[in-house]
């Protein structure tokens, strides 16, 4: 794993460098919006992950306190990854880009249909995920 | 400058493809909050970007239409880089990863004043910015 250099005392700079990067808060949408808990299910996602960006990323957001392991409920060989309060309190960020990109981007009617959720009662989204992520359901 | 390669149709993924680095929304605090916009401004910003990422960040968010070029009011040689309207509507993203920040990590009191006004009236500090942006004046 890469690691962590502090340019600056800034805050933004700060977070930049534990989740700026194209692949982190993937894993966060996975785990909070589609009730993946796995490296393998991670490993699925859309957008295919290489295995040794996973593995780094998955390292670093443990790190940092974002993400906790346990054991995984059926199977003994899997890791079970969810996010922890600092990780749920990581939301609002994944939650604004997809404003933004509601705003400006082409964006499929399933994601228009959270950016609208979030936008009309932000906290009832983000206590519904929380609730969720004790289960690993899906929220959409 | 790197293609953006479209990796889904998820737009969080699709807005990381464009501003998912270390280095973008630190430009954009540059001049949303510092007051800077031109290169070798932002070049002195205390994080040390380096000059061949700072070009290739520089174009992709023109290209991305969240940065406007303009001639620069004092002098011919320089370009002047102001945010567009999609830049400004950026700024929640920024001011949300302040707030995780100023929540999880240590950060210096000014920065900790930025999250307390942003949190008191988010519209605001969006509004103040927006004007400030058109004089180049500096928000803190």
């Amino acid at each position: 794993m890469k690691e962590i250099k502090k340019r600056s005392d800034c805050p933004i700079s700060s977070a930049l460098e534990i989740f700026g990067d194209k692949w982190s808060l993937l894993i966060i949408r996975d785990i909070a919006l589609f009730g993946k808990n796995t490296y393998n299910e991670f490993l699925k996602s859309d957008e295919k992950i290489a295995t040794n960006i996973l593995a780094d990323r998955i390292t670093l957001l443990e790190k940092a306190g974002i993400l906790t392991k346990e054991n995984h409920p059926e199977s003994k060989a899997k890791i079970f990854y969810r996010l922890s309060k600092k990780g749920i309190d990581l939301l609002p960020v994944m939650f604004e880009i997809s404003l933004w990109s509601d705003k400006y981007l082409l964006t499929p009617l399933q994601a228009k249909e959270i950016a609208k959720a979030y936008r009309k009662d932000k906290n009832k989204v983000l206590k519904k995920i929380s609730e969720n992520s004790k289960s690993s359901k899906r929220f959409i």
